[in-house]
Formats: structure tokens, sequence, C-alpha cells
């Protein structure tokens, strides 16, 4: 059976990608070795970590005033970094509370400095995307989560403050075209758009660092990865790789502009499906919809779990909301084709025709 | 060119590990996606995640007082993590300091707490294990490194002491039978014996958790991992795969003891050869010898590169020693054929003919 991926992350990977994957693992570039086998200090290695990491730079269009690692411990690992690194104890930061991954950085931060909440769309709950913001001009950061995956909603501006930006892009970066050096530190997951899980891509503008009196541990101390360009341990080594086969597949195809068209390809067909439909309804405010991740829910609450087994019966996995919000959500990353969010439109057409 | 393995890590592994690996990039389990682009919590990645945590404990024989967790970011996240969840300021850890790894956990440990050293083999540069110990009554814990991969040197006795033990076995879990009952915790990275690099195992006596005072961030605290069954967060997914696939090829094979038994005919033929020959000269002393990790030089400093080089043209990789301390290393961990010693013994010969 086909099968159509609207996985949240680990999510749809493109088949070439999958392909080179699968070769690498019995032998990497005719080597007679697997990627699995090969030390991280060889050549072999230092080649594709080199060349993932300018690839980043060259998709952001960021000069080398900015530096690229591939860390471990995924975004929740950055909750933490993040103001270990950036924030101390007297010191402020705001942070904008928009969902569910914000509100778990909120908490990490707390334990390292103060932060002011410099917007919340919790009385909403995240269903948008507040216009307002309010950030200390002594903040040493603003901090926001650019698509929140959970709650279906994205940041399509970059919000206005005069302090450095830090933005988890986990579940959009590499989707769209931004102006990248307007920020002081991007950290992404990239088990949607970026690779597998096991790696973590941290973007950061090395002139924010080394501001911070507190003693870091060597392994969670930004400045140790630099110097030692992001092969201060063992990396995933396979995680890396795997990252870089998905840049040189986002470059090939066109680079972020051509992501872009697609993401929004994608969006406006099911979101002009689910608008044209009785039976389901979207959940979140229509200007701040995410083009990666689309909630929705069923008009008859009865009706969901019906859905989710038509859904299943047509080889369609990942229709269901996060544990935590339930509804219904489809992630369309980078490389899910166009024909399957045609394919889970038809699927919805005929749900509302029978049932709506 | 058939190719000998003798990396450090990461390291060899078993030619069946490849193979499914290699599968499970394309479709896993015939479910018509890649292991790369499945949710972690589904039901697919849940039993791959309890079955390898359940091997890791049948392997060990450790009861359910013990959990298992598949971390991220390698022994040198474990050097932090362990002081911030088991010692407090005021308190006393107890650590040995035999070779470069352990120094380095000594480092991290002394940001969180008192350390005591129990014994070094500094003077002699870490070619000897001590055999007496100082650990102080009032120790929180003794700390050591069971193998010293860079050095070559392995304690093949348990250190005695009356305060509960902590042991980094990165470099020969799994390579012998051991009473893992007598610790309180173990961790390793899996890039040797265990799996492919990306996730750390980390083994846990589930009462010595809990007694400390610090606020410890989310994803550093031990109980939050074991309390999401190694679930916190996304977790490095095909690292995990890579290390289920490896530990069934331990139990299918015969297990530790099995395991045992090879690790000690490949040292046994290395060694043999080596304090045969004239040309070259072990590092260590010979009672301390690592089965995993043999460390030697050639007689005559200036052959060293010539022998790498004839090493390199016989398809042999992974010879050289640890840029920290030079000479030559060749890795010997559960997977490599007894026939790549071989081939290495005879090109050694060969070398001693000629050059000795």
């Amino acid at each position: 059976m086909k099968m159509y991926n609207f996985n949240s992350g680990p999510a749809v990977l493109p088949a070439e990608v999958l392909q080179q994957a699968s070769e690498a693992i019995i032998d990497f570039n005719n080597i007679g070795l697997s990627i699995l086998e090969i030390g991280h200090r060889t050549e072999w290695f230092i080649n594709v970590l080199e060349e993932a990491r300018s690839l980043v730079k060259e998709l952001m269009q960021l000069d080398d005033s900015y530096e690229v690692l591939y860390l471990q411990g995924g975004a929740t690992m950055q909750f933490m970094q993040v103001p270990m690194n950036l924030l101390d104890e007297n010191e402020t930061a705001a942070y904008c509370d928009n969902g569910i991954w914000g509100s778990k950085a909120i908490k990490e931060a707390k334990l390292f400095g103060q932060v002011h909440i410099a917007c919340s769309s919790k009385d909403q709950g995240h269903t948008y995307i507040p216009r307002e913001l309010s950030v200390p001009q002594h903040a040493r950061y603003l901090h926001y989560t650019t698509n929140n995956t959970v709650e279906g909603t994205q940041w399509h501006f970059i919000p206005e403050a005069n302090v450095p930006l830090v933005a988890d892009m986990s579940s959009d970066i590499f989707s769209r075209e931004m102006p990248f050096s307007k920020y002081a530190l991007i950290y992404a997951g990239a088990q949607k758009n970026a690779g597998a899980a096991g790696t973590t891509i941290v973007v950061i503008k090395k002139d924010i660092l080394g501001k911070v009196n507190r003693t870091i541990p060597s392994i969670l101390n930004y400045s140790n990865h630099i110097e030692a360009k992001s092969l201060l341990n063992t990396p995933p080594v396979f995680a890396v790789y795997v990252s870089l086969l998905t840049l040189r597949w986002i470059k090939q195809e066109g680079g972020l502009a051509e992501m872009e068209r697609r993401a929004q390809e994608r969006a406006d067909l099911f979101y002009h499906t689910l608008d044209t439909l009785d039976a389901f309804t979207g959940k979140v405010d229509k200007r701040d919809r995410s083009l990666m991740n689309a909630t929705f829910t069923t008009q008859n609450p009865g009706h969901e779990k019906l859905f989710l087994d038509i859904c299943k019966e047509h080889g369609m996995v990942g229709v269901k909301g996060h544990r935590s919000v339930g509804g219904l959500r489809v992630s369309m990353y980078n490389s899910l084709p166009l024909s399957s969010v045609q394919a889970l439109c038809d699927v919805m057409k005929d749900f509302n025709e029978k049932r709506g």
C-alpha cells in the first residue's frame, strides 16, 4: 500500500535522501566501510560535517560572523542551553508564550535568570499569534517559536524588538526565505525539514557569547563547540550525514524560495479544501495558520475517530493531533508531495459528502 | 579491497546489523515507511525502544531496581550529568584518574562538588591500573573508567569501595561478563560495542536518585527520563534502532560469555604476536592490557609512519594512536573478526622480518 506521511516529526524525507542514506550504511562513498563505522575525525567525516555546516550558512545567506553547530539533545536541550549561555542570574530575557514548546522554553529559562513574558496567546488556547509585544529595553534577548507544531500557528512576520532575537525554528526551518541575519541565535531539531532525529542545528552570531559570569559545563558551552568546529566529542555521525543529504536536496530542488513556493501550494490546497467542507473546522486564526502543521477538528466530535480510521485505511499516517491538545493535525514538510495533500483532500471531501 | 576496521569508535559493526539497518531506512518492518520517518511515539518505535532497554537489562542480568535510558550527548554529557544528579555542592565524590577520559570526568565533577582522587596513574603516563585506592567513607560515589580507550589499559578487577560505584564503560560495555549489579550507575556511548554514534546508554539503580538539593534542568534530570520511559523528548530514533540490532546480535551469538571468549582470543593472538616481535613494543603493563584497545609503538620511532603506510596499503584503518598520545593503537571490539587480527599480525611479522 502506498503510504502518505503526515507525521509531525520525525517526518517524511525525500526518497533520494533515504536511498543514499541506505546505501551509505553498506558502503560510504565507495570506501569499503559503512558510514556507521568510520571515525569522526577522519577526512571522510570532516568533509561531511563541513559541507553540512557550510550549506546551512549558504541557504540562510549568513556571513562569517555566524557559526553553525550540529549538537545533540533536541530543542529541549536548547531550552536550557540558550539561557545558560546567554542569561545571567540577575538579567532578564523576554519570551513569547505561544504554545507548548515556547512554554517549555520559558520554564527552563527561569532556572537561569528573570523571564519577562513579551506576549501570550494562552487566553485563546494558543490559537493565534499576538501582534503586540512588550520587550524591556534591557532584555538580553527575545525568544520565540517561529512555528507552533502542536497548535498549528506560525509567525508570518518577524517580531520587532531592539534586543537580540533567538528563535526555535524546529518545525519550519528551511521551509521559507527569511532575513536570517536578523537573528542572534537560531536552533532546530533536524527531524522535520533538516534531516532525521538525533541532531540539532544551532546557528550562533558569535558576538553574543562570552557575556555571562557562570561557569558552564564543557559540553554545554557553545564557545567550546565553536572552537572545536562542532567536533568537541563524538558527534551523531549518521544524523549529520542525513542532514547533509537533506540540505543538498533542498539546494538542488531550488533552495528556500522553491521550498516556500511548494509549502504555500500545499497549504493553499489543504486550507481551501478545509474551508469549503462543513464536516471540518480549522482550529486557529486564518491569518496565523501554519504552512507546516494544519490543525483542525471534525464538526461532529463523534466523527473524529471514524475519520482517523478512514485515513488509516488509505495509508495516511500522522493525522492525529498532538496528545496534549487532541483533534486532528496534518504536517506538510518540505518533502511531502502535493499529491499526498491532494489524496487527503479527496478523502476529506468524500467524508464530507457522506457524513457532512 | 577488503577493509580491516581497527577504529576506536565509531567502530566496526556486525555485517548483519548493517544490512538490517540499511533495509530499515528504505522500509522498516514492511510497514511502507522508513525508520527515519516514523513518529517516536508510535507503537513501532516504542517496541524498538522497549526491546532495546529490556535487552540491556537481560544481558547485564539486572533486576527492576535498575532503569535503562537511551540518552544523547555521549559520555562527555555524562561527565557533567552524573555529578549534577548525584553530588551536592558540599559533598565529595571519589574519582579514579587513569586516563584522558577519566580526567575529563573529574574536571566536570569539580563544577558540582568536591572531588577526591581515589587513585592516579599519571606518574607513569597512565600506563597501568593502580591497585591501591583511597575512598573516603563519606564519598557519595566512586567513579572510574573500566577501559581506557586512549591509553590501552583495562580494569580486570572491580575496585573495592564501600560507596556506590559509577562506571564509564564506553569502550568495553558488553564485551565481558561482569557483576553489573555491583554498580549504581553505568554509562556508555554506543559507538563501540553497543551500536552507532548518536546515543548513550545509561543504566541507573533508581535508589541513588533524588538526593541532591540543586534544581536540575528538565532534560538533564535522570528522574524525568525514567518517568518518561526514555521518551522525554524526541530520542535519536535510528541510533536506538542500531543499538537494538547490535544487542540482538550479541544475544544471538551467545551473549556476554561468548563476547568475552572472542575478545580474549583476539587479544591473546595480538599480544602474543606483539611480544615476540622486536620491531614493536607494548605501551602498558602486561597485566593491565586492554582486551579492546591495544597500544604499542615501533621500536624505531622513525618506522611508525612507514608501518602506518603499509597498514593502509593492506586496507587496515584505525591503526594510528589517539592524537593526544601518538604511537599506534588497534581496537578490537565485539564484531571484529579474528581473521582481521590475524591479517594484522601477518603484516606485523612481515614488517619485523624486513625492518626488525
